[in-house]
């Protein structure tokens, strides 16, 4: 089953040297889930070829602009692109608030319906749970509330082996019983375990998205063996009092985070605009876990194909 | 004096195509005027290296988020950005609740003032009078209350014959009074008249911006003249109905305000996503005026130098 990340943005607070703010899109299955929203996410959704009819599910991390700014003219142009189907927005309450306002005095009613799920940054909450996937709330330590959301890929059936089944000549409807795990007894009474009939399945697949977040152990346990994690790495260690400060992640500690927590990968992010270059940034959280990369928007990490 | 408008955007509601929605940048006499503010206005500015810092006066049209949305983006990076001077934001006064809104739930307090004008399409209003230029309000016939803007250029002092000057060795002081059209007395009692020592300033420049809007007379008589018109046109002719029903004009009419109120130059934009091209939309605005020009993004359109 499919499971990708693509990075549209990963710049903190302003956009600068052609880096814009945060924004990723998720597929799963061939569903899209998009992961923030900053000013500029529709532009690069174009620019990535990435079609706003096919998101349905909007999360958002918390209220600073940089990270939902490009909502309301995303969901203007759904709008106007005529969509129809509802969209789940997954945001802290007073979002709604504002897009309420905003819709209001441009005097637009929407032809689609938003159905809001709120977050709070008090304990975890499971805010979704679809036949691909469950989501988690991921609290987080950030100047104003902030959660990050933590993508769990469902145990699927096991993987039926072709050439038994059609060599035993099993029925169809029989299918998903024996991908539960059943055995197949056959017309004449003869019984073909499970294990000759089937393989285990893909091992589920896990992303956790961490930003905006001070270093902070609070979210660790929820987070331990991800996939993938995603964590801000907002400046170089160099800077870590102005990083406590401003309750953001340093490099150094976006990779601590990754190796205490046993991810199996990391992507860093929400790089600060005085870094023109990203190199030192990857080697500083490089010195602490060893397979991280940069998110650099356009590319798309593959979980599973 | 230099007074010259360039394009940051010219797309009508949605962005596609590359062409953003609505912005542009005012230069006049080394003063910026920003004029519409469409999500990703910020990431335009800093691809045509239009300085935030430089901009004291935004004009925002009307509150259909396409000439508006980058407005919080771009207010909240003159602040990261340490902005200590005060911004003059002339706007629908339901604004200021959006942005305010929006600074709440972001913990936000700027580092600098924002002096609100509030606009409305009852009838012209003087909105801005500095040293350089006067702004008044330009009432439309939109689906939500809006207002284009025309700025006028002061009528300038004389320009001294700088050889002139120097043969009668007219002391510096007296270049002022000599500038608003005073003779010169020479120490000898000899008059030297002042239109020996002058010539005529350049004819002051005046520029009308009138996006969106239903073509209606109402606003003609106001716009006379004009060095540089800018006219939405959204829909080409054969579109008129669509034009008539969402409240826009087609290129023909663009064509048409500019021939009835006798503009010099004619430039449109705010096209609708349904052209890829632009050039029929050009061609047919031509057909009625010839001195037109497309909106191109990045675009500088010279006034005066």
């Amino acid at each position: 089953m499919k499971f990708e990340v693509t990075i549209l943005g990963s710049s903190s607070a302003t956009p600068i040297f052609n880096r814009n703010p945060t924004a990723q899109v998720l597929n799963i299955n061939e569903k899209l889930y998009l992961i923030d929203c900053a000013e500029g996410t529709q532009q690069q959704m174009l620019r990535f070829d990435i079609k706003g009819s096919r998101i349905d599910y909007i999360f958002i991390s918390h209220l600073h602009g940089d990270h939902y700014l490009g909502l309301v003219g995303l969901l203007s142009s759904m709008h106007l692109n005529g969509r129809k189907k509802a969209l789940q927005l997954f945001c802290p309450e007073p979002l709604k608030e504002i897009i309420e306002l905003q819709l209001k005095y441009s005097e637009t009613s929407l032809c689609y319906e938003i159905n809001y799920v709120f977050t709070n940054d008090k304990a975890p909450q499971l805010i979704l749970d679809n036949q691909d996937i469950t989501v988690e709330t991921i609290p987080l330590d950030h100047r104003i509330p902030t959660t990050g959301f933590l993508f769990k890929q469902k145990k699927r059936l096991r993987k039926l082996i072709k050439e038994r089944i059609e060599e035993l000549d099993i029925p169809v409807p029989f299918y998903t019983a024996i991908k539960r795990g059943k055995d197949w007894e056959a017309p004449d009474g003869t019984v073909y375990s499970n294990a000759s009939l089937t393989i285990d399945p893909e091992e589920p697949k896990s992303y956790a998205y961490c930003s905006d977040t001070i270093y902070n152990p609070k979210y660790f346990n929820q987070i331990t063996g991800v996939s993938l994690l995603y964590h801000e790495a907002t400046f170089l260690n160099d800077m870590l009092d102005r990083a406590n400060q401003t309750h953001h992640t340093t490099a150094l500690q976006a990779g601590e985070v990754a190796t205490i927590t046993g991810a199996e990968r990391l992507i860093i992010g929400h790089f600060s605009a005085r870094y023109k270059t990203l190199n030192e940034l990857l080697d500083e959280a490089r010195s602490k876990f060893e397979n991280t990369d940069l998110a650099v928007e356009g590319k798309t990490f593959i979980l599973s194909e």
